[in-house]
C-alpha cells in the first residue's frame, strides 16, 4: 500500500509532467514534494527556464502548504481579493501562479506537483497530468 | 496582577480560539506573541495547513508591531492605499491579512493574537474570541 | 490508530517536558513538529529566554531532518569531526546543540521535540520527558 | 557532441549514485546542477533526510562554484586552517563537507554532482559513481 511519496512514484510523475510539457510544447521545471512540502525529486528539462528551478520547487510546496491548488491562489491573492499578500509570507516561498497542484489519497495529503515553464494554463495542464499518472498508480497499488 | 503575557494565560487563548475556530467549521494555525512579538505558544489544529503556521505567527507579530489589527493593514495596503507596499517590509514578516488582533490592557499592549486558516472574517472571528477571553481573564485576576 | 502527530497528542508531551523543565530548574522553550518538520505546537515558559524560541522548533526540526537527536550533531560538528560545518547549511535552520529528539513509532519518523533555556544536558533530560510520554501514549492508543 | 548537462545525462548520473548509494548501505540525497550551478535534476531516496536536500543541492553548486571537490574544502575551512570561514560565506550556501564533486570534460565545466546521506566518505563514493558514469557519457557520445 502506498502510504507515502515514494522516489519510484514521484519519477513516474516527473516523466508524465515533462511528457505532457514536450508534447504541448513548453520546457518546463517539474518538481515532486512529499506530504510534509519536502523535494523528494526534480527535472529541469533542456533549455527550461534556470528561473523557474525555484518557482516549480515552491509551486508544489505551497499546492501542500496550503492544501490546494496554487491556481486558487492566483485568483484571491490579486490586489482586491481576498488574500492580496499571502505571497510574502513564508519569507517569499509561497507562490500564487497556478501550476502547483495537491496529490491527494483520498483525504490523505501524500505530496504536490509544481510545474513552470509556459503560461499558467500550460504549466496546469502538465502538472495534472502528474496529477492523474499519480491517480494511477495509487489504484493500481492500494 | 497580571502585567506581562504568561503561558497559563497563552494557553487559555489558544484553547479559546482553537474553540471558536472548530465552531465555525475551520482548521487553523493560532499563535500568542508577548508585547514584545515574541511567540509565547502556538496551536495547529489537526489537518490545518502548514503555509499558515508562518502566517498565524506573523499575524501576531504585526499586531503588536503595529499596535492595530491587521484587517486595518488589509485595506490600507492594496494598491491605491496608503500603505501598500508595506507587506514587504521587515524582510516580509508583517502580514496585511486580517486576523492579527492585539491584546491590550488598557493603554498597555500586553500582547497579539494571529490566527489563519479560513477566510479572513472566519480568521478574525476566532482570534476575537482569544480577545474576549483575554479581558475575561484580566477582570478576573486584576 | 496513531499515524501522524495530532494537536492533542503534542500538547501532552509539551506538558511533559515542561513539567520536567520545571522539576530541574530550568525555564525552557519547548516545540514538537510532525514527521514533516512542520511545526505543531510550541510553549515558552514564564521568563525563558526569546532567544530560544527559535533554537526550540529548529532542534525539534534538525532532529526530523536528520533522523536523529541532535546531540549527535554536536559531536561530529566540532572543528576537527566529521560534519563540521553542517550548522551552518540549510540556511542556518540545522541546530547541532543537544535537545531535538525525533518521535519514532518503530521505523515511523512522527515527529520530533526540541527543548532551548538550560544546558544541553538539561534541555536533553526535559526532551527525554517528552520522548516517554510519546511512547506511553503509543501504547495506549495503538 | 555533449557541450552541456542534459536532462538525459544528469538522470543517468543520478541512478549512477543511487545504485552506488544503495550498494554500500546509505539513503542518500543526490543533486546534479549545470556549469552554472543550476539545478538539473535530484532525487531523494527513500527514507533518505529532509535535511540533506538542501545540503546534497548545496554539495553540487559549491564543487561547481568554487571548481574544486567539496572534500578539498572540508580540509582547508577547519580552524587555523587557510579557508576557515568559507563555509558561512554565499548566504551559507557554500558546503564544506565532501560529497561536492565536478563534472569536467577536459578543461569545460558542465557541472557538478552532490551526495548526502552518509558519512563524508560513503556520500564521496556515491558521487564518483556518478562522476564515473560521466566520463563513461562522455566518451560515448563525443
Amino acid at each position: 500500500m502506498l502510504d507515502t511519496m515514494t522516489l519510484n512514484v514521484a519519477k513516474q510523475l516527473l516523466a508524465a509532467a515533462v511528457h505532457k510539457a514536450a508534447q504541448i510544447g513548453i520546457r518546463g521545471d517539474v518538481a515532486i514534494v512529499d506530504g510534509g512540502g519536502n523535494l523528494v525529486a526534480f527535472y529541469r528539462m533542456d533549455h527550461a527556464r534556470t528561473g523557474d528551478i525555484d518557482i516549480a520547487i515552491d509551486k508544489a510546496w505551497s499546492s501542500v502548504a496550503l492544501r490546494r491548488p496554487t491556481a486558487e491562489l492566483a485568483k484571491n491573492a490579486q490586489p482586491g481579493g481576498e488574500a492580496f499578500g499571502i505571497h510574502t509570507t513564508n519569507n517569499g516561498r509561497l507562490v500564487i501562479l497556478g501550476g502547483g497542484i495537491p496529490l491527494w489519497k483520498q483525504s490523505r495529503l501524500m505530496g504536490g506537483v509544481g510545474v513552470s515553464g509556459g503560461t499558467s494554463a500550460q504549466d496546469i495542464e502538465a502538472a495534472e497530468a502528474a496529477v492523474s499518472a499519480f491517480h494511477n498508480l495509487i489504484s493500481l497499488v492500494t
